[in-house]
């Protein structure tokens, strides 16, 4: 092994961490096909927690000791197969949540207001004297928050000032200001606004079915800052197509990047390229945590921000 | 005259207000030519108030009493001329104020978190697998709010919320939670983001100057919510293009419709057309407004809602 510790950075949008990392540790790019002869000295792999694992290439890593997630999320992780092997996982948590609802506000303005296709519109040529675009209002309206974590809670602070009327479902009742609904299903049926915020694992797949969606119903808008897989896609895109679902507003896709075929003719949408998280600021925090962690882990010590479950 | 009282609809826009207004009202809609014994019957026209008056027609009508703004803004109506000519004006204020700060914030969110243009990268193919955009978080974003009215509270309130620093600036000082800036260019040069939410009026066109916009700097995003005419358009469009300002998010354009051949090369930009309190619900208000002032005015009582200053 070399005196630096040697890292492997496995997803092309992570390569802009190389500058940060190669301070103080040799680092490798997976899609540059890093040499045989690295694999005995990487420690580390650096991961974006919605990619699968590469399991083949972790067992031929005979020194790694560290998967270290950049991101808050590590669904596509499986940690039970990481830790039977004694690797150390990490992540980012409380770092981005409030970007994420902040992102997720957007989207609720972005689609119920008409603030997106407003801006199309009127770049097309559409805006006419006769032209008078009315919209409902956010005033009263019903927003359900699906995962009451931090994204949640955040989420139902900006909603409260803005005149919406609260209420929430998750799988664990907790102390909140606000009123938990019976079930999904429930919440769907009272909502006029569905945002998903809860963190995806194997249990959840496809929580927003087509069931949900249609309770949800024709009038209604689901919103999705979580992980695509949550959301049964083509369930909604059929939903949405039919008009047994109002819009929806959606930065997360099943396949990412998404395939703007697969859109092109959806109504009532709005589309963004999973940037709910992605400030300067909250990628400086990520940054923070990865170093430490690295710094940590390949020190033999304990991680400062192991995954917990 | 005849029994039920003949109201004038000025602008084709308002062509909707008909069907409410002809249960009790005979109506008549300008663009549609309206016959010249008519002219004798009219006692009301209504109006939007971001245009002008047709002085000449008010002038061959009469038995007008009342000029009835269908909105909460008036200024472009020449509201001395009207009451030297004993006509009544009302307006409907206090009806949309929260609805338009929502679209100012998801204005703010539509720009400074790249939402808009997220949307149309995704859907142009441009969402690659290497691809990461990043905004800046509006954690600690300093807000100015130019005019701390109804919608500049309200947008104060709602930018609280999401962590940004709210400073405003007025001509007249009032008690408020928030700081006010001794001047207005300098609340636009401590501000990241600038919100003009005032109301318009002769003493304030071109408020929003070349030497506020380069204070504002390149950093800078421009909200404008309030009217067209508060800013210098050109200057504005100048600077987007130097990158002398940021970014500008706009709802409202000194000539509407805006005409998006002079938009089509500005970089930054998100456009939406006059949307900001166009709800379902503000407009309900608006017209339950019209109706009271149009039944106190012609019924020879005083208005409801009448113009204050």
């Amino acid at each position: 092994m070399t005196q630096r510790p040697a890292v492997l950075i496995m997803q092309r949008h992570l390569a802009p961490l190389t500058g940060f990392l190669e301070g103080s540790h040799d680092v490798y790019r997976f899609w540059e096909g890093p040499p045989i002869e690295a694999a005995h000295d990487i420690r580390a792999i650096v991961v974006a927690g919605e990619f699968e694992l590469d399991k083949a290439l972790i067992e031929s890593l005979p020194n790694l000791v560290h998967v270290a997630c950049f991101t808050a999320g590590y669904d596509r992780i499986d940690v039970d197969w990481c830790r039977a092997r004694g690797l150390v996982v990490t992540h980012a948590p409380g770092v981005n949540h409030e970007d994420v609802a902040d992102h997720a506000i957007g989207l609720i303005i972005g689609s119920r207001r008409g603030l997106v296709s407003g801006d199309r519109m009127l770049r097309a040529g559409g805006w006419k004297p006769e032209t008078r675009v009315l919209t409902p209002s956010l005033n009263g309206q019903k927003i359900g928050i699906v995962g009451l974590g931090g994204i949640g809670e955040a989420v139902a602070r900006r909603a409260e000032v803005m005149r919406m009327a609260v209420s929430w479902w998750g799988p664990r009742d907790k102390p909140s200001p606000w009123p938990r609904a019976e079930s999904l299903e429930a919440l769907a049926k009272d909502s006029d606004i569905l945002v998903v915020c809860c963190r995806v694992d194997e249990t959840n797949v496809g929580l927003i079915s087509k069931e949900v969606i249609e309770a949800l119903g024709p009038q209604g808008l689901l919103v999705n800052v979580s992980r695509g897989q949550i959301v049964d896609e083509p369930a909604l895109i059929a939903a949405l197509k039919a008009g047994t679902l109002g819009a929806a507003a959606l930065d997360v896709f099943t396949v990412e990047p998404a395939d703007p075929a697969d859109w092109a003719d959806v109504p009532n949408t709005v589309l963004t390229p999973h940037t709910g998280g992605a400030t300067n600021e909250s990628v400086q925090g990520m940054l923070m945590l990865l170093m430490r962690n690295l710094a940590a882990v390949l020190g033999g010590e304990a991680p400062v921000t192991p995954v917990r479950d």
